[in-house]
This record gives C-alpha cells, structure tokens and sequence, in this order.
C-alpha cells in the first residue's frame, strides 16, 4: 500500500465526517477530523473483526469514547462495509436514520456501546476487557489434551498462559479512542484504576490528546500530567509525538499488545485539522465548520471541491479489504472452534449456549422457598428476614445454575449480600473468578458492568447502597437507553439503614430510579418475592434491573394464607381481600411497608372494615399489564386508597387518585435506630389505621 | 507538654469514639482509633479556630471527609470547647442528638460540612479553598497606602503576594483526613486535578493509608501508587510512616505549608489500632468492638477500664487550651480587621456585608425586562429567545450588582450562557477572577460549588447540560440535605436538544430533580420568568437551586397582556382565563411547553371553550403556597385539567387528578432537529387541542 492511499483513506474518513456535519447543520466535525490518523490505524492494521458479521463474539471490540466523534465511527463503518449504507450517512442526525448524533448500541451494526456521556466508553471497555479475561479463563483449553470436559468444568480455574498451544476461543482486544472529556470524568478514573489493579492487558487505548475542550484549551482546566497519572494507576504509557503518524501509531499498539499492562497512547493531534482558520480551536469543536473553512480544509488537504461524501475507489477497496480479512479471521476462529468442539464438547456447547444468551435448561429450578416467618422467632429460626440475606441465598443459588452469573459489590459485599460463597474472586491471578470487588467506585462499576454485559456470554451484577445509586445514574441511564440487561442490586432501601443517618438513607431514590425510562425497579415485600425479582432479573435480557432491597429483617408472608410471591411478576398483585366480596378501602405498599399494611389491615377487618391489600413491588410491570387486570386489582370504584412507602409520595398519585392518599417520607432521614425512625415518621401500625380511616370518612 | 500527655490525649480521643459506638452499638471505631494521632496533631499543632466562636470567618477549615469515623470529629469538638456536651457523645446516633451517625453541617456546630458519601468533604475542601484564595485576593490590602478602596475595587485585581505587610483579612488553611474511599471515588479525582491545576496551597489534606476497606485489604482492588497520581495532578506529596508519630506528622503539615501547591500526606496507619484482634482488620471499620474487644484495646493502650467515656482532667485542659489560643487569634484578628477599616472602610463594610450573607441594597434592580416577542421575528431583533440566554444576560446584570456571584460550567460555558463578560478567570495566577473553568467534571464541579457556598462570603454557581445533573447528583443531594445554597444552572433541558440525540436529552431529570427534597427547580417559561427565577435563586440562602433552561429560542410573554412573570414566585400561576369567568378547561405547563399551551388554549378560546391558562415553573414553590391560593388557581371543581411538559409524566398526577390527563415524553429521544422532534412526540398544538378535547369529553 502505497503512502499517497493511506493519505487518501484517511483524508475519506476526514471529509466524510466532515461533509456528514456540514450537511447535517450539526455534530461535531472537530475530532474525526483530527484522530482520523489514529483511527485509520486501529481499524486497518489492528482490529480484527468481520463487517459481514458484527457479532462474532471473538471480535476485538472498537469503542469510541468520545461519542461526539460519531461522524468518524459511521464513516469507519460504512467504509470498511458493514450494513450503513452511504444515504445514512448522508442522514446523519435525522429523524430514523440509523446515525444519531451519538452512537447508539442496538441502532447500528458495529457500534458496540452508547457513547456521548463521557467517561462511559471509557469504563465499558474496562468491562469488555473483563469479560474477554474472563471468558478466556473459563473456555481456552490445551490442545490435545483428552481430559474430559465435565471434569475440567468443576475444577477451581485459575489463568493459564494463552499460547499457540491453546484453542483460544476467546482471544480479543478492546480499543478505544478516548479523549479528553473522558480522561477528565471520575468514572473513567475509576475505571482505569481497576483496569491497572487487574492488569487488563488487552486494553488498548489510544488518547486523542488535541489539547482543546469546549471552553477552549485544556490549560484552562486540566494541566495534570495525563500519563504519569496513568503510570501511577498501573498502566503502559507512551505518547506519540504526530498524530497523523500511522506508522509511530502502529507501533505503538504493537508494543501496547506486547505489554502485560493496560495501555494507553497519547497521540498528539490538532483538533479538526485541515481547517484552515479552526484547526487546533475550540471553534472546530462542535459545530458544523461552514461551507467555506470546508471548502478550504479540503483545498488545504489537496482534496476534490466535489463531489460531498466523495469516496475514491481505491480507497473503497481499501477498506473493504476487511471484509475478506475479516471473513478469513472469522472462518480460522470458526475452525479452531470445531476443533475445540470435537475434543471439549461439553465446553463446546457451553460457550454456545453463553454466547447466545440463552439460560440453561432448570435454571431457575431449585431456588430457595422460604417458609412463612412465626412472630417473635429469631433470624436463626424461622424468624423475620431481611430481603438482602434473602437476595444473597437466592443469588448463590442462582450462581449454582449459572455459571455466567458473576458479578459484586462497590466494597459494600458484607453489607449487599452479593457475594458468591465457595467461588473464588475475579483477579489478575485468577480471572475465572466470579467475586468482584469494584472498589467504592459507584459510577466506575456502573460503566464497567454495562460493558460486561454487552460483551455477551455473562450475567453481570453491581451493587452498593440504594443511596449510592445516585453516584453511578449516568451509567444506570446508558444501560436504559441501551437495552443493557445490567442487574443492580441495591440494599439499605429506606430509612431502615437506621443509625447511618440521613447521608445514607434514601427516600427520593425510588421515585427517582421509576423516572428512567426502560429501567426496570422491583421492590421485593419479603424473602419469596425477592426470588421472584430475581427471576425477573435474570430472564430480563433487554433492560437493566433494580433491585431494592431492606438492611432490616422482614416478616416472610404464609403464602398458604395469601397469593404467591410468583404474581410480583405482575408489578402488583392483590395479596388478600377481607370482609365480604366488594372491598371498601385499599391499602397498598412495596417492599417494607408491606408487613406494615398487612398487620393494619388485619387490624382494619377486625373493626369490620372490608380491606384490600395489594403488595406494589413493579410500577413498570404493573402499568404494562392490560387494563383489565390493572382495574381488576384497582377497581376504579373504590377510591379510598392508602399507599403506603418509606420515600416520597411523587407518582404514587397515579394509582390512588383523587380519592385517595399516600403515607410517604417528604424529607431527609434522621440518625436513629431504625425502629425509631419508623415510629417517628409514622409508619407504624396506628398511623395506617387512622390514615384509612380519615380516608373512608 | 509530655509525651505522656500527649499519648494520653490520642487515647482519649480513641477511646472516646470507641465508646460511643459501643454504647450506640452501631458506628464506625476503626477510623478514629487509626487517624487519633493524625487529628490530634492538626487539631492541637495547626488547625486556628475558635470553639467559642464556630463561624469566625477566618478560621482553618477542618474537614473529616471520612464522614462515617463522626466518632472522632465529635470527640475533638467536645474536647476543645465546641458547644457539644459530653452528654452529646453519650447520645451518638440516637433520635434528635446533635452526633448523628455521619457528621451534618447545620446540626453540629464546629462541622463545617456533611459527609460520609464519600469524596464529597474531599472535593468540597477544594472549594474552601478556592473561596479563601478568591476572597484573599479580593479584600487582602497592603498595609499604610493610602489608596481610595472604592478605586481600587474597580482595578483588574491579580494575585498579591501575601506578606507580612499585608490586612491577611482571609488567609487560612483548609485541613482534611481523607480515606482510602475518598481516594478511590470519581469525584474526588476531578477535585484533586483541579485543585493541582489552580495551586490552591492552602489545601492540606492528611491521607488515613490504612490499607483497609469493607471488603477486606486495599490490596484487593485499590493498588495504584496513590502518591504518583497525586503528584501528577500537581499536588505536593509527602509519606509519613508511621501513623501515629506525632512529630513526622507536625514536620510534614509543616512542609505542606511551606509548598506552593495543594499538599497530601500519605500516613501510614492501622485501622482500629489497639483492638487487639480487630486492628488492622475490616472488622475493625464499620461495626461495634464489643465489650470484651473494646476492654482488650483499653488494656493494652494502658487506659481505664472504667469509666466508660473517661476524659482525663489533664488531658481536658490540654484540650481547651486551644479556646484561649483560639479566641486570642480572633482578636488578633479582629484587631487587624480594626486597622483595616480604617484605612479601607468601603472593603471592611463590603467584607463585613459578604461574610454575613446579606445581600446590597437594589441588588435586583436593573435586572432585564424583555419586550414581547413577535412571531417571525429573528434572534436579533424582539424575537424569541432561549431561556439560557435570558439566563446568560440577568447573570451579568447580576454580577454587576453582586461581586459576590461568580462560578462557571463543567465546559460548556458557551451553551449553558453563564460566562461573566468582561470579567476575568479564577486561574492560579488571578484568584480574583470570578469565571470558572471546571473542566468535564461535573461531579467534582458539584462538591466544589458546595464547598465555596459553604465557605461563605461568595455565590457560587455551576452549570452544565440538565442531562448530566445525572453525574452529579451525589452533590446535589448533600446540598439538599445540608441546605446549601448552590445555584445551578442546567440548560438543554429537554428534546429541545435536537439533534445530540437521546444521550444529551433529558426526559426524566425534571422528575429526578423535583423528587429531592428541598431543591427548589425553577422551569421559567420565558425571557422574565428567567429574570424571577434567578431572583428566587439569589435570594434562596437555606438550600439549593436548580434553573432548567432551554437550548431553543422560546416566544417572551407579553406580559401587558398576561400576569406578570413575578408570580413564578408562587410555583405555578394563572397566566390568562379566556372565556367566561368560570374556566371548564385548565391547561398547564412549564418552560418551553407554556408557549405550546398558550397557543392551544387561544384556538380552544376562539372555538368558544372556557380556558385558563397556568403557568407551572416551579412543583415546590407552589406546593408551599397556603390552601386558598393553590385552590384558587386549580379550582377542584374543574376537573378536565391537562398538564404537558416534553418529560416524563410522573408527579403531574398530584396537580392533573383522576380527571386530567398529562401530555409528556415518557420515553428515551431521538437525534433530529429539535421542531420535528416535538412534532414527533406529539408536542404540537393540534395535539394538544385534540387532548384537551378528549378531556372535554
């Protein structure tokens, strides 16, 4: 390849991405234009992956970090041949292209995650490289070794060397140009200062160092030494000193794959360059460059005033020279696969399985059944139970059955009941380990797990404090708007955490994880319900889900006497009605306050009170069921409704209406024993009668 | 003072704090055991305050950022003379004590903020210390020049060398004992490389290295070389081994003092040192020693076994000496504040004004007042305008009244409007300046503005897209909880985004926000709602707010003919009935869905129905208005309400009831120009003609 092709194809993805702004009045023209170079060299000497079939699960992933750079990714895609035909580009940020003004996982092939957010791909990659460790240490094998798979299956895996002499199934890399935004975001420091403690070799990283942000140059802001801090967390560093060097930037990334360490590569770029009065500007950033600086940038670059979208052939056929390469590389995988299958079937037909996201025959076969509670009993017998110690037996119990169930806590695992007994800990030692410890770092776990989830072939759990949702919300938010199947377990739902006080007592966070979208909230009312949300959990494959979950132990409901915990399925189901036929008044609650209504209601019957009781753990399930069964659990005719939660009342309006009322906590917590608290705020047995009273009144 | 006294003193502060959590049986001994020597050298060796006196001005900060080790900060404010009975620390963590189980600004005098979310005191430490190096560079005066203060007030002011020579109006330190998890969280990250990159000096901030976390050793997930990354951000490093060696510690603050940058001094501690099975352990951090252990400490440090909370009277006076030392260095201080006035009585009664909190006499007067728009008009002319741009021109009217207002944007101040022109940057070498360039960290962004509005004597603002409050909620809440008055200014605020697409569109974040409690979220309608809610902003000093601003141009009320936009005070007002006086028909809406419903609501008109018109900026203000006025302006008899806001419909119940309806955006975005985006989404007049026709019915 002669360097006047290179210097085209890299001048194709420039002015591509440039003319997709110009046409679009909008985006930003800004870093294609400037990491054209090191993307060139990434996508055409590096990452090996199939544009015929974007899913092969041994692809090296390619994130862009800087999302706003989406121009240079759709330009990436469409040139080396994946399903975006030019005319998308040329619709680049309309209504129903499939090239938004960021990348979006799901509406495009080849994006591997949503990015925009910054620091997001930063921290996905991370979570990529995770899975990749992992996967390889559970599925690469010897060759020509007979010993029988099963066997091998139940051995207590730790990291063997991938040599030729291995089938190596899953052997990839995960890239990203990251910028920056990104390096300036806490999630992305979070991430990197696992990725260093984990040693994550196959992170390759190549920073678009352009020296300008939106307010202009980063010495107004952010003069820190980049890659000493990179250093400092465990990293490979170097730095290349022209951007546009594709021959210092292959180099690099050679020498980044040689290394053990995750490695980054600051690549000293001028932001939006070849515009002839922006480039290196915060002017070149994010707005359309003007038909004008376009038309000089492409003088400048000694490039055709016309056509726009001009793509010479050469270059065409250069890019889609992938396509073969990447068909080849994918048949040879394809092959050694085969191999593998003929002498691990069992393991064969596990990864499978795993990488097509299917759940094994009986998984969810053999959870817990937890016995109704008797008053008074201590947690040893069959006494009160909170519904984290619930949450952590019926997670082991899953993991039993799961083996692509992994996952734990921000250094709150005692307290989540998330741990996995008996298994070992994901380390740089042992990355068959299904224990992690993220470190309090909220956010960075939040990205981090997205990424292992969209990797494939792995059930990936997070969690920490209810409170401490509020830290890692950019990235609960991505994995809503993704369709990722994150599962968040957060305990210490309420102001039941108690002495921990205010600081750590949610009350807004319930309605406020409702308000995202496609975010999927259960709030389990006792030990059974909370299999019953992790059944959900688990067989939800297209969204992220909560788990809100009680530090106090709580009364486990005799579903002899009472509906089956099996009916939270529904979002809210009606756990018993009292009196004669036509209830006269409703009570409803999730979670905690379920014992709460319950006792008070019985209470209620007894003064002759016909009472419903409904346990509410799922606004999303509910409303997705059909009217008929909403009215049949809430007659439109019976007005007197309590809804009773330990957090805010806003939303519970929706379904007690006009007529009815909500018993909540408008307000910040206090520093008390829980039982205290509860008494204080009034959510105590009394406080419900009378508030049900003033209601059928 | 002996060695022994000095032993003796760190053991009371350990056994102090060990014995308020093992009489409250819940509560965290493992910090204030490891860090009790590190405290007690600040506290007695460095730290200049007042105990008489909490909120002299010009005292050191003190920060445990560590909230959760609040055992120990209140063992050192009850024994240097703070109004925190002994009786207090018997009552740790119990109902309505004033030592809650994580320190509470507000509620404990001598806690200069709230912590226990961990990074936020550590972040909130960089904004201390850039409110004193921004009022030190503002009121700071030489000594003996004559110099008209009032001229000198309208200078360009730069930094000043600090001498002797100079009224040291402002000049103290701000301490901090940071933990592992402080260091480990995001937030903190982007403080610290802030704080490096602007050379706050006086920051100094003691490093509890315990190697401990709740999920058992640092080594687990926490490796990096913490140092180096700190010495990156361009901070001055320092390692003292041993933890609990007085002298080192002294040396070492000593030499942080005499560094130009923000210092960290790494000190190598053991987690609940003395426990005599726990220490060193995670078992020592977050739970009770239990008697027998907390005995076994007590034996083997040499203390009493009884009695419990036992303060040596030797060890008290040792301790009080510093209300002596303390009220000895306000009235220096006072002094030469004396002398000051004398020679610049303006700057003295400006720094006496700015420090109370009060606002100038006809701060709000001048504010813009924007003419109606008229339809087809452009930008330049009396037609439409964002709201963000209302914003940007009442914020430099503001700042020209109000020296004290200054703040900045996680870079975005070209889109969020919030620079002050003509008035320069707060960078290293001008800490006058009042423009800020927080870099893309928002969070961090978050915990500094707190910390600068917790300083006082300044108003600090932060900004950013309404998409990211996301990043930074964990600040907003401890605003919230802590009544802190940050302002922030959140533009973008709905699909009006366009064509960034669904990564950069709120649609929830309206819900999320309003779900705090006690932030106020001010959505103006247009140009003069703008203008009131930043009034409403100024004016709230016991909490924070938000100001949700559009992208786009939005048509400005002609308010000759509407209810003056000074009624946004009350949360929601009647801007028009049109028709017969009783309305059958209640359209409401906020920010820029008030346009949509005013010209929905006169077509209605013109086809005889009976509307009022509300305009519905803020759920809280009009929340606080008394029964009558909110009957008043939504009458209960008129059911046919509809509410429409381009955001998801949660909470609208409580102001629509069983007889309205919502007309909202209860999905994720799309990338598109922003008017098809509406139009797709059902945000149209015909639409809402047709919806409110619907509810006629």
């Amino acid at each position: 390849m002669t360097s006047d092709l290179q210097s085209r194809a890299i001048n194709t993805l420039r002015f591509l991405s440039a003319d997709m702004v110009q046409q679009a009045n909008s985006g930003h023209p800004g870093l294609p234009m400037g990491a054209a170079a090191m993307a060139y060299t990434i996508w055409t000497r590096h990452l090996r992956h199939n544009p015929a079939h974007p899913r092969w699960p041994d692809r090296d992933r390619f994130i862009l970090s800087g999302g706003h750079g989406s121009a240079l990714l759709y330009s990436l895609l469409h040139l080396t041949g994946y399903d975006l035909p030019l005319d998308e580009l040329k619709r680049f940020r309309q209504w129903d292209s499939r090239t938004p003004g960021h990348p979006e996982f799901g509406l495009t092939p080849g994006v591997e995650t949503t990015t925009g957010p910054l620091g997001q791909g930063f921290a996905n990659g991370v979570g990529f490289a995770i899975a990749e460790a992992h996967l390889a240490a559970e599925f690469n094998q010897p060759v020509g070794t007979q010993k029988n798979a099963e066997e091998r299956g139940k051995e207590n895996i730790r990291a063997r060397p991938r040599s030729s002499a291995s089938y190596n199934i899953v052997n990839h890399y995960v890239y990203a140009i990251v910028t920056d935004g990104d390096l300036m975001e806490g999630v992305a420091s979070e991430a990197a200062s696992l990725a260093g403690h984990l040693r994550l070799g196959k992170l390759i990283y190549l920073y678009d160092d352009n020296h300008i942000s939106i307010d202009g140059s980063t010495d107004l802001a952010f003069t820190e030494d980049r890659m000493k801090r990179f250093d400092a967390y465990g990293w490979h560093t170097q730095t290349v000193p022209d951007g546009n060097d594709v021959d210092a930037i292959d180099a690099a990334i050679i020498a980044a794959k040689a290394d053990p360490r995750p490695s980054i590569i600051a690549c000293c770029t001028q932001i939006g360059y070849g515009l002839p009065t922006r480039q290196g500007t915060s002017k070149a950033h994010g707005e359309p460059p003007g038909v004008e600086e376009l038309r000089g940038a492409k003088e400048k670059l000694g490039w055709p005033l016309e056509p726009n979208f001009y793509i010479p052939e050469v270059v065409l056929a250069h890019f889609r020279a992938v396509l073969d390469e990447g068909q080849k590389a994918e048949d040879a995988w394809k092959k050694r696969l085969e191999s593998y299958r003929l002498e691990y079937p069992g393991l064969a037909a596990e990864f499978d399985r795993r990488m097509a996201g299917r759940l094994p025959e009986g998984w969810d076969a053999d959870l817990p059944t937890f016995p109704p509670s008797i008053a008074g009993k201590g947690a040893g017998g069959i006494g009160p139970l909170a519904t984290r110690a619930a949450s952590g037996k019926t997670l082991n119990a899953l993991a039993a059955k799961l083996p692509e169930l992994l996952g734990g806590s921000a250094d709150l695992a005692p307290s989540n009941n998330t741990w996995l007994e008996g298994l070992p800990e994901f380390q740089k030692d042992s990355p068959a380990g299904r224990n992690f410890h993220f470190g309090v770092r909220e956010h960075g776990m939040g990205a981090i797990v997205n990424g292992m989830a969209l990797h494939g072939g792995i059930i990936p759990y997070g969690a920490t404090f209810l409170v401490f949702s509020d830290y890692m919300r950019g990235a609960l938010r991505v994995a809503a708007l993704s369709h990722i199947p994150s599962i968040w377990v957060f305990t210490h739902d309420s102001v039941g955490v108690g002495e921990d006080g205010p600081t750590h007592q949610p009350v807004e966070h319930l309605a406020a994880l409702r308000a995202i979208p496609n975010l999927l909230v259960l709030r389990p009312c006792d030990a059974n319900e909370t299999v019953e949300a992790w059944k959900i959990a688990i067989s939800r494959r297209d969204g992220p889900t909560v788990l809100a979950l009680t530090r106090q132990p709580l009364p486990t409901l005799d579903r002899s006497l009472y509906t089956p915990a099996s009916e939270l399925a529904r979002g809210a189901y009606v756990l018993a009605d009292v009196g004669d036929i036509e209830p006269e008044l409703i009570l409803m609650a999730s979670g905690s306050e379920v014992g709460l209504i319950m006792d008070a209601g019985m209470r209620l019957a007894a003064e002759g009170v016909n009472v419903r009781m409904i346990s509410f753990p799922s606004w999303e399930l509910f409303a997705a069921q059909d009217e008929a069964y909403r009215t049949a659990v809430l007659p439109p005719q019976v007005r007197a409704r309590l809804a009773v939660e330990a957090g805010i009342a806003q939303g519970w309006e929706r379904w007690t209406g006009d007529g009815g009322a909500v018993l909540s906590l408008d307000h910040f917590g206090a520093s008390a024993p829980a039982k205290i608290l509860f008494e204080k705020f009034g959510f105590t047995v009394e406080n419900v009668i009378a508030k049900a009273k003033e209601l059928l009144r």
